[in-house]
């Protein structure tokens, strides 16, 4: 995210009566011939690779800790339980988010860049290129988990999303659509570049509350979806797993988490920031 | 809370011997007049809203979890436990003060309203607003849970405040008045104008705190009354769950909250501030 | 702690050759005539006493809960667990050092308090009298939790420090010595008035890791000594709880924080930082 | 780190074209004249040494209780179980990371020494003074909690590192690669001298994410070989509990962090800095 505001702040020597930076185009050509774009792509791909194959191996580990078959602790007891898994999706969250912020905005998250593309942050070809990486990073994260846990990965649902019984798919949907809501308005809140403006460190501090959105979201979701809000992530889980159920209801897991941030977007410019804008001009008027 | 800190920055430059800014008129009618106002409200209704939503929902989810009648699995054993319900309390009050700050100041708390209004931080007309609107957003929040767990909402309590078997009404409020001094302190320590001017990054950091002061009093109190020390978490999850025993306790969630946001402010303005107005002056007399 | 270093600022202006403030007097009669003086004392009263209301209701809520004998679920299963009570200990210390920081230097332990005046950062008269009003604010916590809970006080150990059952008096002097050396030693890194200078937002994160520091030794040593570390938590726990093993066990808890405190105090002042003064010394007669 | 940082100030006056410090010299003689420098090996030294001890100790503790044939609890259930011994290492890598980064550079890990000295930030001599002391610290803490827990040390395996029953070696090596590699990739990106120059209190917000990615990596792959990722934290356990199968996988958390590292540092100085010194000549150029 921090390199949206960067782009703002270049800009914002040439634009004198908005604080706004100028939209993103939709198609930039010049972007393509510069080695920073691919350097984010690469980062990206590397960033939901790792996200992928540390929060499904500590979803698999435990499950196996905790089989009653396998050995005599209680289920679900033993290991570090839901909330150590709501620790795992989030704490991930907060370390490639600050890691990557600087290289590629540190999305690793589909909805996420859907999102900030709504907004205009990134153009329509990165925004693109990002979501072909996130879901190859997060593809090889889960293939990784495979490999390493061969016997219990398919035996222990292989981390994928699906619609737990008891839910109807609406219930799942709605569940995805908030979830996501949640993190992406953090996202909007957290890089605002007004906020920017105004207290220089924000970039720094945003990974944090972005982490913590996520684990947010995990402990209220994990019993009705498993939480997806990152299509990569449900993805990648599927087609590792490539059970029926994991596809049936994989179009839960894009067109909620899209629906949710394209809300997220819409209330953060519309709502949110276009008062922001309107009294940030008639104070400049004033000056 | 940031918002208060801005109007205080507004004032300083015509405020010579004195750092704070001037209270907040009881009725301020221009207020009425600006997009920031109603933009400030819908921010508090929409953040209420997601706060019960995801708290309440992890509430419920585990309880389901962990029925035994449900399934074999140890009670309280399976899923986030009162750990990771304190947590979604805490964790949900960080990212939100952290996104609506700017926007509305970031109370999502009628006590906390309550408290800044007594310390003449927000007008009368404002205070009221925002307490409506919470009211509100916390309802329709607790109403989204419900529609989403049917038939397990009425069934495991609701997410509704009530003093636990075994302590009477009078142990109860105690516990309420001091968990939200606790919070409503951290608040005002939080968000402190004197503060702010020696070190200008401070409010960017002051949901942290604030989130871990709702962690804090929710270990401490589950137990006791299910944890309020927000009027309108309790009066949102009554309306829904609508059982006498709730509604029978929920003065309770409204005398003790007001109570200890009264007694924090009394704390902070004549205790704490008082002198720390009187150095400051003796200060800048020397200068 | 910021109070430290604020007294540091003060005198750099005057203090050419030497980037450390003067030593704190042993006796400063002019301190005693301060209103602010007297409020550092109050600050560091109620929240010793906020700090042992929260994390001995913790202690005895859970005990309660997870009671075979008052229930069905697994004893030390329901509930927060010793993982809760460790956070509930650090999360408390981080936001009571976050709210007092400015007004007392946020000590609300007399190990902290002794390190400090050891490296004559406080007054002796300052140390003494913040000592007596931490002692009184952990008594007045415990018995508030007392009465909330009177039933189950002392029934569940009142939160008082024992050496547990299997360990000798010299192992649990030894884990308190290296626990509240590792907090002081947080203590002292963190308000380094060298570190200050380079970087002005020091002390405000400050609290974070000294909180920490406290979570971190109540995971590790709470299963030998239930983790004192703190001489006013465990002489107010001791005294409201008052029976023989807690009084018998009580110098462990005074000796092995003040000795801890004293080796951190003379490890940071001897060995850290008289290089980090000579190194800048030489730097300056350069420039 | 923020040692490194510092360095790079200095040298930044002088070095007009480049953002980057130069290379540190494989041999700085007069680095061994400096008391700055031994400063900086006993930091290392007590950091590890507390590290090991807090870390181990609270594998062992919790352990003893939750041992079925000791009580009546559940085996995994009372104690802090997994979360709570990710929490340990994560925060403490946090609380000393914090404390020693302006003493030592706040390595406290043999393969982050590594990882920094591949990037040329540390000299040879300094990297191997460095990895000496973290191993006679890690023996000294390890042989502390031995001291302590006397006769359930070796019972409860001493917090050895072993690849589990059930994987193969290659497993083993593999998840040391990749949680290695997620930790000395955060370190590189919190410690960048370009991010760094951007946000002057990058360096104070490190030891975070730090932390952080030391608790990740623990809750995805305790179960698999009870994490190493430290090659001095293995070698110190291996020690102190010498039996033969902690010796025969010891080549693994030695050649695991050290490949993991290298990745690491290869990642970051030529996929995603190349560019970042790029990028910034021709910036410069046009200025």
């Amino acid at each position: 995210m921090a390199k949206d505001i960067e782009t703002a702040a270049e800009h914002r020597g040439g634009a004198k009566d908005y604080q706004d930076p100028p939209p993103a185009p939709l198609i930039d050509p010049e972007e393509l011939t510069k080695w920073s774009f691919y350097r984010a792509v690469i980062a990206e791909f590397i960033a939901t690779l790792l996200f992928l194959y540390v929060t499904v191996l500590t979803v698999i580990g435990y499950k196996v800790q905790t089989d009653p078959a396998k050995n005599t602790v209680d289920p679900d007891c033993g290991g570090v339980g839901i909330l150590g898994i709501a620790w795992a999706f989030g704490g991930m969250i907060f370390i490639l988010v600050y890691c990557t912020a600087g290289i590629s905005g540190g999305h690793i998250n589909p909805a996420v860049t859907f999102g900030l593309f709504l907004a205009r942050k990134v153009s329509l070809i990165r925004a693109l290129m990002y979501m072909v990486a996130q879901c190859l990073g997060a593809i090889c994260g889960c293939g990784l988990v495979k490999a390493f846990q061969k016997s219990y990965y398919n035996h222990y649902g292989g981390g994928a999303n699906e619609v737990a019984a008891g839910f109807n798919k609406g219930t799942g949907l709605g569940a995805e659509i908030i979830g996501t809501f949640v993190l992406v308005y953090t996202v909007f809140a957290a890089t605002d570049p007004k906020r920017n403006a105004r207290d220089s460190h924000v970039p720094v501090l945003a990974p944090l509350p972005i982490g913590f959105a996520v684990f947010m979201v995990h402990l209220a979701t994990i019993p009705i979806t498993g939480t997806g809000i990152n299509p990569a992530r449900s993805f990648g889980a599927a087609v590792i797993y490539n059970k029926d159920k994991a596809w049936d209801d994989q179009w839960i897991f894009w067109v909620g988490p899209f629906v949710g941030a394209a809300i997220a977007a819409f209330y953060h410019q519309y709502i949110l920031r276009a008062a922001a804008i309107k009294a940030l001009g008639s104070f400049r008027s004033n000056a």
